[in-house]
């Protein structure tokens, strides 16, 4: 083996997302330094937040990925061989591997996974999902049992997780989706209280339905006409939770948001974060999302890709609503 | 004296405030029971949240005035005759008096005043416009000197005291106006860093001008297009404090706000709140508020209207912006 694959960012998206950005690279297979290892990655995450990274003048949080760069992403793989201290053959590692089947690290960033976690679940719980939905409810928000919560992008990697968490410390739960199916599967598998199908119901009028006593806490996925509709229904001292806007991710021109009346009425709390302000926390992050996960409480699916060169056209998923689980590439 | 003279809300206003929403009527004074007193009002307070307090469906944190009561207003006045043991003839007293010359009143929500400040200093530094100012600041935000900070209605009474307090602390205070009489005197007399006069200028050339770093900290009054060319120009961990939407209080349709994007690209906080909320704490707020008031860090101006019907025209100058300081009706 002298050599890989790997695929490089050689586009800017505007307003699609599609093989037309990236281009497919054989790469050779370097000579490892010392305190250098080799990792086969066996499998990537694809989530919202890397649309960000393909857009520089949009995003403020994180460089993004240098045109001609490989493609900045998650994954989980194998160490093949190392010239490093720490990592020694077989282990399970985790990391910012990028769109690539092989991947030359120093350790850095690079975290160790217990060899008996299946990768997928490494990926949909313990990576950036979880640490995303943990710091979002309990960093950014103070839920309180018997308050009603409406997640958008519910049955989303980061929704799903937040939905269940809420759930767990006795909130009312409702998710917004995008189809019937992952209605049926955030209510009836995972336990929300309601759904609502931004696609086919009256969105309103169901909000008015599954949370009779108002909203108390909205955690945002989507933007679009969803946070109009649950904007004006959030009850007094409300928290809205800002954790991404797939809607407007490409967007050419931004869609209005809602008048700010609302706010000074309802004395209403409204937050956006994002994760590279809060990786340093990861272990506490995670010492809080851990026992819900023993103790069964964080179920999760996964939409599995075959294929590194699948990730150019699985992106779109994110856009279409098509993904059914967390998006995972296996190579 | 057996009768006087009370102004009643008798319509809710659509899109304009003037003498057609009320009604003067004669009242007879009433005889005191044990535990009251008569205040003879000298001054009446004007205060934007008035134009709330009369619009009952587009505000839920202070019930309406009904229909047929007299206008709710704060003012200052002196006890004429008493039966409450704790207030005693000629004390200079403060409460929720109303759009009335006498007002009976067991005391409840009635503060005595010392005798010797002017009504006007009470009505605009101590009273509504004060509280305000210090719960917004520092209750809500969390001012750091160095920080750029951008209040709208800069002239305003709230606003005033914000981009004072916040510039005797260390930051950096850009004020939004509407005319270059209030342009000139924030800067040349209260000491502002800059003005923007959103009428005249090109309100973003002229942010980049006077913020080139960005802004840190924004405290809305007013809402408009103001609130976009800010909102745009926010620094990570940037802080929105919405105390009022003055451009929005009588509006059949509300404008739009910004996208939410800039909220999770920049991790923003936006804080609504009301008084009503923070009346409680009103002793701790003045005396954080009061030893700025003492080193002469906080000037004032008034503009005083002649007698109770004046207060019926009065109200819409928030509106034209055409008052030269706080809205004070002299009696």
């Amino acid at each position: 083996m002298t050599s890989f694959t790997a695929i490089n960012l050689v586009k800017r998206p505007e307003g699609s997302v599609g093989p037309e950005l990236f281009e497919v690279v054989e790469k050779t297979v370097p000579e490892l330094k010392d305190g250098e290892f080799l990792v086969r990655q066996t499998h990537m995450s694809l989530d919202p937040a890397m649309l960000g990274w393909m857009s520089p003048d949009r995003n403020s949080y994180i460089p993004p990925v240098e045109l001609g760069d490989v493609m900045r992403s998650s994954g989980v793989g194998r160490v093949v061989k190392s010239r490093h201290p720490d990592f020694a053959e077989d282990d399970q590692v985790m990391g910012m591997f990028g769109w690539q089947e092989l991947a030359v690290t120093n350790g850095q960033g690079v975290n160790k996974v217990d060899s008996d976690l299946p990768p997928e679940m490494v990926l949909s719980v313990f990576a950036l999902p979880g640490l995303t939905a943990t710091q979002g409810l309990y960093g950014e928000g103070h839920p309180e049992a018997g308050e009603t919560l409406v997640v958008s992008g519910a049955a989303g990697s980061v929704g799903s997780i937040v939905g269940q968490l809420a759930k767990a410390d006795g909130l009312r739960v409702i998710g917004v989706v995008g189809n019937d199916e992952k209605a049926d599967w955030i209510v009836n598998e995972l336990g929300f209280d309601g759904a609502v199908n931004y696609k086919t119901d009256d969105i309103g009028a169901k909000l008015d339905e599954l949370a009779p006593d108002g909203i108390d806490m909205y955690f945002e996925n989507t933007g679009g006409p969803i946070q109009h509709r649950v904007f004006e229904r959030m009850n007094a001292h409300g928290e809205i939770i800002v954790c991404g806007m797939i809607a407007d991710y490409t967007a050419r021109e931004p869609s209005a948001g809602p008048n700010w009346m609302n706010i000074v009425r309802k004395r209403l709390t409204i937050k956006g974060y994002t994760m590279p302000d809060h990786f340093h926390k990861a272990p506490e992050l995670l010492a809080r999302l851990t026992p819900y996960v023993q103790e069964g409480k964080i179920q999760y699916r996964t939409h599995v890709l075959d294929g590194l060169e699948s990730a150019m056209t699985g992106l779109n998923l994110f856009f279409t609503g098509e993904n059914k689980g967390k998006l995972i590439v296996k190579l």
